[in-house]
């Protein structure tokens, strides 16, 4: 899928990816398509693996150059070309920056300028309504007073967009309400924690918002480093929510108010979070799981279960650990 | 009381909700004056009653037409007339919403204009606000940039509206101070989850702000569906507070930051709450009592007592029990 | 050092103090310079101790006059007059609203005005920017839309402020991005909590943030009573943060989402703390500490450990006591 935020350098070659990492240059140079997570990762671009939980993507993916460890080097594919370094994400950090220049600013949108209804079909638009460049909005939607939309964000039809929101970097669906005060699409929250200076990441992924989805006040929404945020159809967030880089929603949860989750972490369909629960980095929950207010969920959650509790756990065994005589 | 931000259907009938719950109709057809809670309705109002939890309510409700299920058939007063339902809050959102047909959308105010200062006494008011048709401001009050008040919002006297605020549907009393950035009044998080859809209820309530109240910045306070949601005279809130539909907080309260609240519970007075404690929903909380920071509270609390942890339980036992030697 | 923000009443003398606290005069009349802290307070301030966590510095302080309880008049040392009364920290507020008679409001900056770009070099800015009185900002910077940044504030070099943000009361150093939404700079959630009425009292101080910060997106964060709020050199908020009174940060710290901390507490060097986690008010925690996501810590942590829970322990402890089978 085309990147429709950043620019891409297309003459990245595979001697500029050594050459940025402080690497022996290769004989043969080879003209690579981009930088991608293993499991979308075609047979021209690079892509990385870090951990043993994407074995099973390692397996299976087209990429023929990986960054990786040398303590990986007997587990990888023969058909792989490694290339190992110290610390991964740093390095894909690195090389991201040479596919996506651009990809580490991150400031506001300069080109934007009032909006002209006569542009749009049917929308009702509030006052003080700022558009960047080549923004898309479908047929009968509203928007409220001093919102901002950035360049290339697409927005479909029949969508009520709120007073004070900010939106970068999205492609929203129809029937989708996004509430007041609302910030998505900013680069997410990741660094490199450094003895002497954090160092940022780039963020070359969007957010993808389904259809009739509400996304409540004062949330806040970023988008993917390498992989895109995802809100799956039908799901409904409540006020004061906050979604990390990568975090991938299915459809019609139900997500209650100042819920958060750190970032890649997955989200099956149905699923229920009560309020001001947290959901860790990089875990995955299954369909139909019911999450109970304040939680702290630091590991997978299989289908169909009710957890509770910080850690969370089986909500019989948290209750009944947790009877309240006085 | 009146309502002031909905237009209700004066023409509904009881044949009118038989129609649209699909049930048979009545050979007699009756007036009905509105939708009400139990313990609120008139003797013209229709109600409904879902949970045991409201029993006493039902027994001296003048309701006499009530939205119920067959299995509390044997329970209810013989003067009413029970209208049997599967799913009585599901009944409850579609007969409202023949009462007052636009609380399902709760788009923003398209009819607001710049201040005009000259209508008010006294007013110190900032730049790019925005005003509704009707509003009401009283003597000596300001309101800071980029503010947007919506129609028919009622504000007392020397109160202080910070900057970037979101107010609609929302009465608010004397000497008190909303702070930057706070969405009050917008529709409640209200749900029905299907396995299909998931299905939004109308919210018709306001928000009652008493005198002498602080809302701090960034909050997010909802609307109520049937009734109102209410902060008390003297109650101050810290930053990033939520506060969900129908809560009624009692007067000299103070809730630190990034407290949230479900819908439906009621504080006493003179309650204090920590930082980040949850309050679950439709749970009663009476005065005086002090809950500490991080508390997540899911059953009733007496008058009087100081409670801590998750689930909340009294304070000494949970010290007691999570002794910290290392 | 210069108070930027709050105009001191310059003619200050002991008996308007013994005056506005209902004591006694002294015969001796003398002029003081301001109300300060034990520690920074010069031979001409006056002075607070309340607790015996103070100790230390009360043996230490260069103050002569010392607001006091009377079971502490036999530790206080010889050379230090005691201002003995009921409640110290009340008395303090009364005296400061002596000394800074403005510091108990709060309102917005009225004299903000649309920015002038050619004021300041190689600014990149957006619209609708409002800008107060004597405003310093650096070299290279950018301001997105609708930012509001109040009188005296000052912006060192190659500092992003996003979109929507309000800045008042704040010092900030080079290199520093604020993302869109924060509110930085305004009064802290300071009250006496009486039976009757609540009572606010004064914040003097400011916020200061260093070098290489990022503040996210709807960030809150007070200024001090009576001292600074200071975030250091290289730390990085993530979105949805709560910043109380007096809170200091040190330097290349981690912050990750929606946590909150409470006044007056002290934050080392190289800390990090995961999402949701709260910091108790009065609390130190020292350098390279790892706090775990949603953690509630409530007391002091010595440098180079790692806790988790609620309350927050020993991580390994935490984990050991929390299997999770199920």
């Amino acid at each position: 899928m085309k990147n429709f935020f950043f620019k891409k350098n297309k003459n990245v070659y595979i001697n500029d990816v050594y050459n940025c990492l402080k690497l022996n240059k290769s004989k043969i140079n080879f003209k690579l398509g981009d930088i991608k997570e293993l499991n979308i990762a075609t047979k021209k671009d690079i892509s990385f693996f870090h951990s043993k939980k994407y074995f099973e993507a390692l397996k299976k993916t087209k990429s023929k150059f990986v960054i990786t460890q040398k303590k990986f080097r007997n587990i990888l594919p023969k058909n792989i070309i490694p290339i190992e370094v110290n610390d991964v994400l740093l390095s894909v950090a690195k090389v991201t920056s040479i596919f996506y220049p651009d990809a580490l600013v991150d400031n506001f949108d300069q080109n934007v300028k009032a909006i002209n209804n006569k542009n749009f079909i049917n929308l009702r638009a509030g006052q003080n309504i700022l558009l960047g460049n080549n923004v898309k909005i479908g047929k009968n939607c509203s928007i409220g007073h001093n919102t901002i939309i950035e360049q290339n964000v697409i927005i479909g039809n029949n969508c009520n967009i709120g007073c004070n929101v900010l939106i970068k970097n999205t492609i929203i669906g129809n029937d989708t309400n996004i509430l007041d005060g609302a910030v998505i699409g900013k680069k997410g929250f990741g660094f490199f924690p450094g003895k002497i200076k954090n160092i940022r990441y780039p963020h070359i992924g969007s957010v993808m918002i389904g259809n009739n989805v509400e996304i409540g006040c004062n949330n806040t929404i970023d988008r993917g480093s390498l992989s895109n945020t995802i809100i799956g159809d039908g799901t409904f967030l409540d006020n004061q929510v906050h979604i990390a880089h990568n975090v991938k929603i299915g459809k019609n949860c139900i997500i209650t108010g100042q819920v958060g989750f750190a970032g890649s972490s997955s989200i099956g369909n149905r699923v229920m979070i009560g309020g001001q629960a947290g959901i860790s980095g990089h875990i995955k929950i299954g369909d139909n799981v019911q999450i109970g207010g304040g939680s702290g969920v630091i590991k997978n959650i299989t289908s169909n279960t009710k957890v509770m509790g910080y850690p969370a756990k089986n909500i019989r065994r948290f209750l009944k650990e947790n009877k309240i005589n006085d």
